[in-house]
């Protein structure tokens, strides 16, 4: 609905690719509905995912031992990260939902991605102690995890070589985003893109937009080990 | 045992971390073991975790439409990889096994490891069609992780808030390992030491010396959803 904020984390090299398409499916229809869209194209901002001494500027809390939970939450509280973690932070403030659209790779985001998640959600930031999972210092906001696979849906069933699709889901839904506070809603997954014929990829993109319609209305996820392992 | 090769990829920042120690402590007695040890230190490579167009030397296969699936195993045939890919895809080709030595971030390894696997385990090398799982083309080598976490044993114990450690552990040992043809041991993981006395430190490393010592008589786990989610 019109004044809502999103964000889209989006990580694929080639503007063509299915993922490409599926990140400006997404900037069209919200933008249609009157949302303020933000992409963070990473590969395109040659997004840095290493963690390390550079992500804070100036001096350090503990020059003689690098520790870089603790440098990187020090730094927050001076206001002293790099300003790239720092742009992508006010980002993610102002957003009231985060899309992630990315291929899987090793049943998991790719490297550039996961690298935003190590550098951007920041002790002090994104949660502190105790306030984790319900009590999230990202509590209000919504996510979606909008992927591509190299296998078919039937090779992600239950029972099958790669097990459930949720399985992997977990570390990434659970271990990441609940663990900020943020609630998410199911999963967009287009399973073999390179597979299919290119009508078959037009009905993917027509899902998507379609179900974006009407994303606002969707309830979150109940993030329980039930959902994920049942 | 003599002869054996050994590789270990290891993610810190900071020598003199605990992870810097395991490191250390497994160099060392693997050495003493007459096993011939290499250890690709990521973050002081400055190893490069982002999937790129850089990874392919010269001409695409397809220069209309960028798929780095399909140009890095066209790249792996012709010998036209990237100069830092090879050399890791070398050691990993001599190793009878891998040592991964990280912190946990965020329920996984950290970006920089996440982009070792992206980049060096590509089609052709690693896995290829139908070459994957109990027949993937790494078979014959072992696998350990061995990480240490922020969260103490009881919080990632079942029915705990952040579930069993098992759960996280499907997408690096089954999806990633397991998929290559990879055999694993059990995981060495060091619950929270920044938690703990410096005392209570030096046993952790002295527990992993030990195991160490009767590496070579340990059973690889049989990788089924039963051992992660039962």
């Amino acid at each position: 609905p019109p004044g809502k904020k999103v964000l889209i984390v989006y990580a694929h090299q080639e503007p063509k690719s299915m993922n490409g398409s599926l990140k400006r499916v997404a900037v069209e229809e919200l933008s249609k509905q009157g949302c303020s869209v933000t992409v963070s194209d990473l590969y395109a901002m040659q997004f840095e995912p290493r963690a390390t001494r550079n992500d804070i500027v100036g001096c350090l809390h503990n020059s003689e031992e690098f520790n870089y939970g603790v440098e990187t939450w020090e730094a927050y509280k001076r206001g002293s990260l790099s300003s790239d973690v720092l742009e992508e932070q006010k980002k993610v403030q102002e957003a009231d939902l985060l899309i992630f659209q990315f291929p899987l790779y090793w049943f998991s985001m790719p490297a550039i991605m996961k690298g935003w998640m190590d550098r951007v959600l920041i002790q002090g930031f994104a949660y502190d102690f105790p306030k984790c999972y319900d009590s999230g210092l990202l509590k209000n906001k919504l996510a979606l995890f909008s992927f591509t696979t190299g296998g078919t849906r039937e090779m992600y069933a239950k029972g099958s070589i790669n097990g459930d699709i949720r399985y992997l889901l977990w570390p990434m839904q659970h271990g990441i985003m609940h663990f900020c506070g943020v609630k998410f809603l199911e999963p967009h997954i287009c399973f073999a893109p390179e597979r299919v014929s290119e009508e078959k990829r037009m009905e993917m993109l027509i899902a998507w937009a379609e179900r974006l319609k009407t994303l606002w209305e969707e309830k979150p996820i109940n993030c329980t080990p039930e959902w994920y392992f049942k």
